[in-house]
C-alpha cells in the first residue's frame, strides 16, 4: 500500500496510544458510573477528579473552573447560549467577529433572530480583530464577546490579552469568551493572568478522543445550562460523565508541549510550518492566504483557478489529506472565513488548508 | 483478590469486547474527520452510516430518522425542549409523570419556570400511568407528553402502545416522546406500528460505549436543535461526530436479543429476576417495591428500618455491588421515585436497586 500523509490535523486528529489505553482502561475496567455510590463508582469519580486537575493545571487554572463537555462545539454554545440565558436581563447586546467556528457563527445567527443585537467586529485581510472598532461596538448593554484564539483555516492569532483588557476596560461587566479549540495546546495561553471569563477546548483536536471537550468557567461567572437533568458538572452538564472520554482527553493533555511563556512556543512545529511555507513560497502560483505570523500548525493557501477541491482529491490520490477549508462547513462556495476577510472569490474557491500534528514520532 | 459482583447495571455498564474493539479501531485506524471531502473522511462516513442502520434496523425505523447525540439525558432534552422551541405557537400545555429520569424531571421544571403549563399525570402504586387521568389532561394545547418506557428505579413497564394511541385518539397533533434508555435492548418495542414520535436511547445502559445516545424522530416531526453549529445529524446535532463512540453503540446493538415479538422478551433476564425475586421474598423482612410485571433486568426492595446507603455500604464489603436508587439523584432523603408513588417514606429510604447485566458471559 502507498504511504499515507495526513495533513489535515485542524479537522481532527489521530488518538495517542496513551489516549487509547486510557480509553480502553475506562471501558473495560473502570466503567463503573461516578455518581455511584459504591466504592466501584468512585474509582471512576476519581478518574474525572484527576482529568479535570490536569486540564485546570495545564491551562493554569482552579479545578472548579473546568466542566466536561461533548467537544467545542456544544462548549462554546454552552458559553455563548449559557451568558445569554444567565444574564440577559443586563443588556441585550452580543459581539462577535465574521470568521467565527460555525458553532459560534450559527448559533449567534439563532440568537439575532430570537430578537438579540449581535455586532460583528472588523477583522482585516489577514483574520485580525479591528480593536478600534471593537471598542465602539461594545456598549453598556453589551453581555458578552465572544472571538476564537486561532482561526480554525488561516491560523490567524487573535491578540487574546489585549481584546480582553480591552472589552473589560470598556465594559466590565462585559464577558468574554474565547473559543480555544484550535489554540490550545498550539501557541500560548495565560488564562490566570489574562481577563477571559469563558474557553472552550475540545479533545480531537489535540489526540484526544472525538466526543469530548471542557469549558474553563472563570468563578464567578453564572451560567444556565443547556442540558438539565442529573447535575453532574455543577448542575451545568448533566448526562453520566464520559469517563472513557474524559481520561483520554486527561492523557492527550498531559503530552501537550508546555507553552508557558510566549516565547517557548513550540519550536517544533513553527520549523514544520516554516520548511512548508518556504517550500510553497517557491512555487510561483501559490499565494499564501495565512498571515504571516500565524499558528504553528495551520497554512492556508491558494492556486489561483484551480479549483480547491479539485487539488484535494488530486493529492487524494498520492495519498495526501487535506482540506478545502473547515471541515463543518465544507462549501462549493469558497470559504466563508477568507470571504469575509476581504481576500478574492477566487482565492476564497482555490483555497487549501494543511495543518499538521504535533505528535513527535 | 475477592470475587466482585456488579450488579448495577441500570446505573451503567461494562462494555463489550467487541465494543471495546470498535472503539479502539476508530481511534487509531479510522479517525477522519467524517466531514472531510477526502476519502479517509468517506471511512469515517461510511462507519457512521453503518451505525445508525444498525440501531434504525433494530428499532424497525428508518435510518434517516435516527440522529446520534451525547447520551440519553441530550437525547431527551433535545426532544423535549426541540417540541417546546418548534411547536410552541401551537400550543404551551406539556404532560409528563412524576416518576421519570431527572433528564426529563428536571428540565420540565425548568420548562415551567420558563412559563410552559406542565401537568403530571397520575401514576399507581407500582408507578403505572392513570390512563383515565392522562385523557383528562390532554387539551387542544398539549403539544408533547412524555413518558419513560421502562422506569430506571422500580423497572415498571408503561403500556406504550395504549398510551401512545390514547393521546393520538384525544390529540392527533400531540407528539409523543418516550425515554426508551431502561428499555432499550430489554423489552419489546414497536416504533414502526406504535404512533411514538420521539424515542431515546442511551448506549452505556447496553454495554457501549458512554458518552454516546441516539434520538429516534419519526419523520414529520420538525424539531429545533439544542446545539448550532456546523450542521451535522441533519443540522439537529451539531459537532464533530463521535465516531468511536458511535461505532461501539453500533457493536453494542448488534449483540442485543432480538425481542421482535413481546413474547420472546429476553428469557435469561426473566429467569434470573424470577430467580432473585423468590429468593429475596423468602427473606421475611423484605417488601419489594418494584411491581410484579417489571422489566427483567429491575428489581427494587426494602428492608424497613435499615437506611438503603447503609445495606448499600454492607454490601461493597462483600464485593457486592448495587444502589438505592438511580445514579442521577442519589439522595439521602430516600427515592422521589418511590415517594411519587405512594409508598412509605421508610420504604422510600430503605430502597435498594438490583440490577442485571444482559450479558450471557
Amino acid at each position: 500500500m502507498e504511504k499515507e500523509i495526513y495533513l489535515d490535523n485542524a479537522a481532527t486528529t489521530k488518538a495517542l496510544p496513551e489516549v487509547t489505553a486510557a480509553v480502553v482502561d475506562a471501558l473495560e475496567n473502570n466503567y463503573a458510573n461516578p455518581s455511584s455510590l459504591h466504592r466501584f463508582g468512585l474509582k471512576s469519580e476519581k478518574i474525572l477528579k484527576n482529568s479535570r486537575k490536569t486540564i485546570a493545571d495545564y491551562l493554569g487554572v482552579r479545578s472548579e473552573e473546568i466542566i466536561f463537555t461533548s467537544g467545542g462545539t456544544e462548549s462554546n454554545n454552552l458559553a455563548i447560549r449559557g451568558i445569554t440565558k444567565a444574564y440577559g436581563n443586563r443588556g441585550r447586546h452580543l459581539i462577535t467577529s465574521p470568521i467565527e467556528h460555525s458553532s459560534a457563527a450559527e448559533l449567534f445567527k439563532a440568537l439575532e433572530s430570537e430578537g438579540w443585537q449581535v455586532d460583528s467586529v472588523n477583522v482585516d485581510r489577514g483574520g485580525h480583530v479591528d480593536l478600534e472598532h471593537l471598542i465602539n461596538l461594545i456598549t453598556e448593554e453589551t453581555i458578552l464577546v465572544s472571538i476564537m484564539q486561532v482561526n480554525n483555516e488561516l491560523g490567524t492569532i487573535q491578540p487574546i490579552k489585549k481584546i480582553a483588557e480591552t472589552i473589560k476596560e470598556k465594559n466590565p461587566l462585559s464577558f468574554f469568551h474565547v473559543d480555544g479549540v484550535q489554540a490550545f495546546g498550539k501557541i500560548y495561553s495565560n488564562l490566570s493572568q489574562w481577563p477571559v471569563d469563558l474557553y472552550s477546548i475540545s479533545g480531537h483536536k489535540i489526540h484526544g478522543p472525538k466526543g469530548i471537550g471542557a469549558l474553563y468557567i472563570k468563578k464567578g461567572t453564572n451560567l444556565k445550562p443547556l442540558v438539565y437533568g442529573g447535575g453532574q458538572e455543577r448542575n451545568l452538564r448533566s448526562g453520566t460523565e464520559n469517563i472513557p472520554g474524559i481520561a483520554g482527553l486527561g492523557e492527550a493533555v498531559k503530552k501537550l508541549p508546555q507553552l508557558s511563556t510566549a516565547e517557548n512556543a513550540d519550536q517544533y512545529l513553527a520549523k514544520k510550518r516554516k520548511y512548508l511555507l518556504n517550500s510553497l513560497q517557491k512555487i510561483e502560483e501559490v499565494v499564501i492566504n495565512s498571515p504571516a505570523a500565524g499558528a504553528p500548525h495551520i497554512i492556508n493557501f491558494s492556486l489561483p483557478g484551480i479549483k480547491g477541491e479539485t487539488m484535494l482529491h488530486a493529492l487524494e490520490n498520492q495519498g495526501i489529506y487535506i482540506s478545502t477549508g473547515s471541515a463543518c462547513s465544507s462549501s462549493k462556495k469558497g470559504s466563508r472565513i477568507i470571504n469575509a476577510c476581504g481576500l478574492s472569490q477566487q482565492r476564497s474557491e482555490s483555497a487549501l488548508r494543511v495543518s499538521f500534528s504535533l505528535c513527535r514520532k
